[in-house]
């Protein structure tokens, strides 16, 4: 699995993957199927395998707004499962067959309790990566004043 | 201290919180003066204590873009500092005279590795701030959007 990956797991040892990879299921995924929808409450964490997912956000009725398209395996989805209030932030759907790892809220909730340097690092870069999406979305804005701005002084 | 103070430190106990504010210092803040700056290296996180801070992002030369306006006695500013790459995410300047405090980023550290449970909860608490954040951040993307789309449509 490459880098992507490391979002959530970077710095956990091969002893503590082994435990996280334990609570995994390989399920099959179909093109078109919707794997969860945002605002639902969130009970599993994604890792693709194979195939492709696009996350998205719904703009206004059966209008989505595209986030991302994940093809790389190794890619991780459906990370606010593991934080309050625990429901998905995007929707996620397969735009290319293929197949999933998920791995259960409870059952990482119960490791990160059990093994707290596994809890540490997952919630430290689950903040860091959260940071990360905000200042790219924050750019997004500034992106749209700009042209704002242009437009007044044009 | 209101509950504003909770989106860092909610969770942690008298003890815990003792151990966290032995770390701080009151440090006086002028009406102008700018406390950190977008993109400096975070040493410091910050608790208002009396006066008014804004928090803001550099759009262009010498144009800001105004993210928050802090007021409420508690309010925490500058957590960016824990997570790396421990840089500030945005600007902020005293906008009304008043008191801080500050609480060095390397004394946290050492607390949060000494007390796996602080570290824990802070880090959890500060994935969820920041994913809270980055909704409302989207909220604002898409509100552009939607103008653009319902100009399009006119």
């Amino acid at each position: 699995m490459d880098s992507s990956f490391a979002y959530l797991f970077g710095g956990l040892d091969e002893g503590q993957m082994k435990k996280i990879l334990a609570t995994k299921k390989e399920i099959p995924m179909k093109k078109g199927q919707q794997i969860f929808t945002e605002g639902q409450e969130a009970n599993g964490v994604y890792v693709l395998r194979s195939g492709a997912v696009e996350l998205m956000t719904g703009l206004e009725k059966d209008v989505d707004l595209p986030i991302s398209l994940l093809r790389n395996p190794g890619d991780v989805f459906g990370s606010s499962a593991l934080v309050p209030p625990c429901q998905y932030s995007l929707s996620a759907r397969c735009v290319e067959e293929g197949t999933l790892f998920r791995m259960g809220t409870a059952a990482l909730r119960k490791l990160a309790a059990e093994d707290r340097d596994i809890g540490c690092q997952m919630m430290t870069n689950l903040a860091a990566h959260f940071l990360d999406r905000l200042k790219e979305t924050r750019q997004e804005v500034k992106m749209h004043f700009k042209t704002l701005l242009g437009s007044t002084r044009s």
